[in-house]
């Protein structure tokens, strides 16, 4: 293969034509493949459907600490859920708090009460001028949608293959009190898939804030989502490095079992230090008489333990695993070499970041788009919708059949090549 | 019977001597008794057992949209549970959306949301210097929680038979730009039973309040729930009146199916205008990706529609009416005439509430608690606990069987007598 950029004028005007051809055939086609949103697929649903049956007129609906669970009672979570979720979320049964079935609502209302009535006792956000979180960028979108509802300045900090810019963010956390909180995906994290290493972690744990009320927000969305049953990325628990580190509060930790039994009808969970807790549940008493405890009841009955759990995700890895092997499969074929492209082969959750040649995401997406592939917006993975370098395209494999991703990555890589031909014809002189 | 009130020092204090030597008895018994919250019975949740049963994993789990309610998507409900709420809640089902399980919880959120964002364009509540909001009292300690927990001054309203002091609401409302909102349970209000008037709903309707951003929480948590076929109480629909007077934008209207399938494991909806409906969605797409598909078919499909709704109501009606009945037989037996105290006799919801002398409130609940009888805390029916009269008391029948009904009100009974007598011999010279 040679790379694009040492092709001459007259080469990369034959690839054009060349490329152009094959793409007007492939658009002929008038594909409808998406491969935008990380949507567990039918075949993965269907993995979970004995949970329709774990709870029936026949069974005995009371929970471990006696409570009849169709009735009100319980603010925090009915025993075996909690138990269950805390040996997902690696932490203390105590140090955690059951929610509904949205661990982005956990972190919405987080950040919610941390406007109105602050953080144990420091000034509510909304009083002060200027509220900023940090970035690791690219991101997620929907972390990226909270802060900036609720008006918060948000400041890029660059990934590595290890995890964020660790300087960058002792510099800024522990010298700006204006900085409250960090985004994280710290497991397989979305969209790079790269989990955070052991001395990211430890830095995380040892930030000196200058803000009293900094916090990490630790959202392990992708805990036990491996791809490999041999190949796994192994995370540092952050709850117990901060408290080793005399900084028990700093982190509040979210998960959910969404992409473990049904996105939506699933549960999802807050662990945090026994005094952010203690906090938690007096907003919490306000704000509900308990989230659904039925629903609690049949996952904890479904799985049973964290074991039953564990050998669940195998079932979900199986069926994962051929998506992103055909995706990365694609990409080293088709564009391996061509120095027009570059991307990681993650172990686990639900993405495979792709960086493009400067300034080629957005039209790489509109051109898949015109042949019938609607792919994640470029830029979404950045605040504001802003990708400084315009390269940035989040592939979500999980959704469309192996068939239709093989046709998919016909349809991205020859967009890719086209939009790079493009951009460097426009570029010799 | 003589009223109390014209007995002769002498006689008090005989009565006092005998009523005496009958608490001790009773609390020799070392009963158990729970009388303090709304809480639906036993042989109530067993009427819905059948929804347990409505979803299993042969089911078809695809919602009228062509929605798959495994998984992600449909942010603010699946067709079938808008068109059930929405026939519960007697609005279009275009102005209603669907969120969890805990209509509190959307109350809740409806006050952070003004708190943080305004309402419409409004300045928000947390940049105000005062915010105020209107309580007709006796009402609902949680309501007046969320307000209290959001630093929200609270104006009593006192109630009327026909529902709170209208000229009072109308003069405030007018008048004070700081007053944003007004707490109402229109049907079979908690504690008193009262529905609200004509008169008074269209009163509603035609304020003119001084704030833009004046909003009625309509509370319609008792919508039908009856205690009797042949005497119901008729509400009338507050969105309709509230568009007919040119102020479509003035009222969120709130309901639940707590109390009719599951509590805690319910749906809950809001219902309001387009624009506010607007709103409401914006937040919601940034707090959730989405609320719990599932349950909301499972509720679709059990009820299958309205008239199921209201046949299965007649069941809980069947099962509550009974407790009432008798709640109201020991009142009028043990208590008619004595001049000690006064009660309603509601026609729905979940309580019936007991006006004792003045200054005797919390004495005949400590009494009460003596003898083994758990009621709701005497001033909890008045925002920040303090009922300016101590009179107020709220009696809950739903929870405890028949039997232990009559043995609560054995206590209850004797335990107005005992303070009231107190009460009265403290005064005769």
């Amino acid at each position: 293969m040679t790379a694009y950029k040492d092709l001459s004028k007259d080469e990369l005007k034959a690839l054009k034509k060349e490329l152009t051809r094959k793409f007007e055939e492939v658009k002929a086609k008038g594909l409808k493949l998406d491969m935008s949103r990380g949507k567990p697929s039918t075949e993965q649903l269907n993995l979970s459907m004995g949970m329709m049956d774990v709870l029936t007129s026949s069974s005995d609906l009371v929970c471990e600490e006696g409570v009849d669970c169709r009735n009100y009672g319980v603010l925090d979570g009915i025993r075996e859920a909690k138990q269950l979720l805390a040996d997902m979320m690696e932490v203390p049964k105590d140090n955690i708090v059951i929610f509904g079935n949205s661990s982005l609502n956990v972190m919405y209302d987080t950040v919610a009460r941390s406007m109105i009535h602050g953080v144990m006792g420091s000034t509510p956000w909304c009083k002060l001028d200027k509220v900023k979180f940090l970035c690791p960028v690219p991101g997620y979108d929907r972390h990226f949608a909270i802060t900036e509802h609720f008006g918060i300045e948000m400041i890029n900090v660059p990934m590595t293959p290890t995890g964020p810019d660790m300087d960058m963010i002792e510099k800024l956390v522990s010298s700006d009190p204006a900085i409250k909180g960090i985004w994280c995906v710290p497991k397989y994290s979305n969209p790079q898939g790269i989990t955070y290493s052991d001395e990211t972690v430890h830095r995380f744990a040892k930030l000196n804030p200058a803000a009293e009320d900094f916090r990490i927000y630790w959202d392990n969305a992708y805990g036990i989502h491996h791809l490999y049953e041999d190949k796994q990325d192994y995370l540092i628990e952050i709850l117990m490095e901060c408290k080793k580190e005399g900084h028990p509060d700093m982190v509040y930790k979210f998960s959910s079992t969404s992409k473990i039994s049904f996105p939506g009808s699933g549960i999802a969970a807050i662990a945090a230090s026994d005094a952010n807790l203690a906090e938690i549940r007096e907003q919490m008493k306000i704000q509900t008489i308990g989230h659904d405890k039925l629903n609690q009841l049949r996952h904890a009955r479904y799985f049973k333990n964290i074991h039953g759990m564990v050998e669940h995700m195998k079932k979900h890895a199986a069926s994962m695993r051929p998506k992103f092997d055909t995706v990365l499969a694609s990409l080293e074929k088709e564009l391996g070499g061509l120095e027009i492209g570059s991307w990681l082969a993650p172990r686990g959750g639900y993405f495979i970041s792709f960086d493009s040649l400067d300034g080629c995401a957005k039209a790489i997406v509109a051109k898949a788009k015109e042949a019938g592939l609607i792919m994640t917006n470029a830029g979404a993975t950045y605040p504001y919708g802003k990708d400084p370098h315009d390269s940035n395209i989040r592939i979500a494999p999980s959704y469309p059949t192996l068939d239709e991703i093989k046709r998919a990555m016909e349809v991205f890589t020859l967009s890719v090549k086209l939009v790079s031909v493009e951009k460097l014809l426009a570029q010799v002189k």
